[in-house]
C-alpha cells in the first residue's frame, strides 16, 4: 500500500499536495489518437471524454481493464434510533449475506460487466454512536474504518468502483452534505429506501439537531465525518486516497456514495480529481451534491439503490469506451478518405 | 421468415393489425417479480422499465439475450451531387471495408456488448437518384431494399441493434423526418458527419428542392421513403417489420436510423411499439424527431456516429436490466426482511 497511513484525520488536508495527479501528456497522447480513428472527430460524443480520462489516470495513452474491483462498505448507524428508515436495521447484515450469497444487483451488475467484487462488513454488531447524541465515532474509530477502506483497495486493479449498504445512511449522507456544503437540510434529504412524508420529517429533524449539536466542528469536514458520519462513509474515503495513490480511477455510486467522498472535494476538492460519478441518482439531493462538486454523471437511470448499483453498470460504458479507443482502426490502417 | 412479403408499399399500413403485439400478461409477470427482489420497489429504475419492455416482447416474465444480432446497412445517395457532404461518396464503400476487417467503432461495441454483427452493403455502386430531380427509388428498388432488410434478421435472435452507413444519409433522414412530421426544414438539418455552416444551408436548400419536387406523395409515408429515402433506409424498416414478426425487440440507433424507423411510425404508430431508441445523438434534429415518435432514449451520451453505435452501447444496458431481473434473489429466498 503506497498511501500514508493517515495518522490524524487533521491529515487529509495535506495530502493532495502528495498524491499523484492527472498525466496530461497521456490525455493528450489519447486525444490524438481519437482524432486519428475512423469516424469522424468527437463523434463518440462521452465515450472520447471517458478514453481520456482513463488515460490520463493511468497514466497512457491507451490504458486497459485487465482487473476491475468493486468495493462495497456496509455500516450500521445509531442515528436509526431516531426512526429514520422504515426497514429494521438487521437489514444490514441480511443485505451482506445476500452479497455474499450473490443474490444482490451488485452481484449481478458486477458479474456482467466484469467486476471482481468484495463486501466489507464493518463493525455491523456495533452500531456508531447516534449523533444527535454525541459523535458518531471518535476520531480513532473514523480513522480505523477509513484504513480499513484503503486497505481493502487491490493496487492491482485498473479501475475501481465503490458502493455501500447501510440501514439510515442515507440521514448519513444527507448530514454529512449539508454539514459540508451548507444549504437547507430539507433539500439533500429524501426518501431514501422508501420513507414518507412522516418519516422524511423525522430524518430532517434528526438531521437539524446533529448539527446542531456538532456546530463547533463546522468547517472542518474531515472532523464532520467523524461527528455525523459512519464507518462505511469513512471506508469509502480511504478507498477513494488509496486507489488515487495508485493511480486506480475511481466510479462512486449515488447519493451516498457520492457524499462520503464529497467530505474529500470539501477538505481539498484535487482530492476527487480521479473520480466519475457513475449515475445520478433518483434521491434528490444527488443532484444538488453533483453541483457542488462540479461532476457530471455518467448515467442517468432513476436509480437509487445504492450497493454500487450505479457505478458498475457505469463501468459497462467505460470498458465500451476503452474497447472503441483501443481497438479501432486509424484512417490510415483502414485507407479510409478523410474529409 | 413468418413475415409477410410486401407486394406493394401500400401494404405495409395494414400490418399493424396483422403482427404481434405486447404481451401484457408476461410484462405483469415480470413487474410481479420486480417487486419480489431484493431492493427497495422502484430501486432499479428504468433497468426495471426495460426488463419488463423486453418481457412484453419476448412473451415471457423472465426474458434472456442469448442471442443478440447487429445489422449495419449501407447504400449510397444521388442527393451527394447537390453538395451536401464533405466526405466523398467512396467512403461508405470504405467504411463498410473498414466494419468487414473489424476496425469501425461497431465491430467494438458489438464485440463488448456480445452482438453478431453482420453488415449488408446495397448496391453502393448504384446510388439512388438524386431527389431534388426525381425519386431516389422507385416502388420496386424500394421493395426491394424493404426485402432485404428483413432477410437479413435471424429469426432465432433475442433482440436486434440497427444501424446504418452511407455518406449523404443525414441530409435523406433529415428529408424523410420534414416529410413525415412537417415543420421548418432547418430544424431537422444539422451538421451530419460535419457540414460547416454553408455545408447546412446546402442540405436544407436541397431537401426544400426535394420535398417540393415530391408534394404528390405527401401524407403517405411509404411512398415518401420511396421518393426521398434510400436502400438503406428501406432496408432498416424491413428489419423493423421482420423483428416484430419474430417478437424481436429492437434498438434503433441515431437519427438516421430513426427517421428511417419513423416512416414506420408515421404510416401507424403501433409499428415501432417494440422498438427502443438506443440514445439521443448530438444531431440536433433527434430530439425533435424522439419528440415526434414519443420515444425516450435509453442513453444520452453526445454521440453522432452512426453504424448502430449508440445502439450496440445501449444493448448493454439491456444485458445488465435482464442480469438483474433473473439473478437477483427475491426477499423470501435471501431471508431479508421488507420494509
Amino acid at each position: 500500500m503506497t498511501f500514508p497511513r493517515v495518522a490524524a484525520l487533521s491529515d487529509i488536508a495535506r495530502l493532495a499536495d502528495r498524491l499523484p495527479v492527472a498525466d496530461h501528456a497521456a490525455a493528450e497522447a489519447a486525444r490524438a489518437r481519437q482524432n486519428s480513428l475512423t469516424k469522424p472527430p468527437g463523434s463518440l460524443g462521452r465515450l472520447e471524454a471517458l478514453a481520456e480520462f482513463m488515460a490520463e489516470w493511468r497514466g497512457t495513452a491507451r490504458p486497459e481493464i485487465w482487473g476491475a474491483q468493486a468495493l462495497v462498505f456496509a455500516g450500521n448507524h445509531g442515528v436509526c434510533a431516531q426512526g429514520v428508515n422504515p426497514y429494521p436495521q438487521e437489514v444490514t447484515a441480511q443485505m451482506v449475506a445476500n452479497f455474499e450469497a450473490g443474490g444482490a444487483a451488485i452481484n449481478q451488475l458486477c458479474e456482467v460487466n466484469g467486476a471482481k467484487l468484495s463486501v466489507i462488513a464493518l463493525e455491523l454488531d456495533r452500531p456508531t454512536g447516534d449523533f444527535t447524541a454525541g459523535p458518531a465515532m471518535s476520531e480513532t474509530e473514523c480513522l480505523d474504518a477509513l484504513w480499513q477502506g484503503a486497505s481493502a483497495v487491490d493496487e492491482g486493479a485498473d479501475i475501481l468502483v465503490l458502493g455501500e449498504m447501510g440501514i439510515g445512511n442515507s440521514t448519513v449522507a444527507a448530514a454529512l452534505a449539508a454539514a459540508c456544503f451548507g444549504g437547507p437540510v430539507a433539500e439533500w434529504t429524501g426518501p431514501g429506501t422508501g420513507s414518507d412524508n412522516a418519516g422524511i420529517a423525522r430524518k430532517i429533524d434528526a438531521i437539524e439537531r446533529g448539527l446542531k449539536r456538532h456546530a463547533n466542528v463546522a468547517g472542518d469536514p474531515p472532523l464532520i465525518l467523524a461527528a455525523l458520519g459512519g464507518r462505511e462513509q469513512a471506508a469509502i474515503c480511504g478507498a477513494v486516497l488509496a486507489a488515487r495513490a495508485a493511480r486506480i480511477p475511481v466510479i462512486l455510486d449515488g447519493f451516498i456514495c457520492t457524499a462520503a467522498a464529497a467530505v474529500l472535494y470539501a477538505t481539498d476538492k484535487r482530492l476527487l480529481d480521479h473520480c466519475l460519478v457513475g449515475h445520478a441518482s433518483a434521491e434528490p439531493g444527488h443532484r444538488k451534491l453533483l453541483a457542488a462538486i462540479h461532476k457530471r454523471p455518467v448515467l442517468e437511470f432513476d436509480m437509487r439503490l445504492g450497493e454500487g448499483s450505479g457505478a458498475a453498470l457505469a463501468l459497462g460504458i467505460v470498458r465500451a469506451a476503452l474497447a472503441c479507443h483501443n481497438g479501432m482502426a486509424t484512417f490510415g490502417e483502414a485507407g479510409v478518405s478523410e474529409a
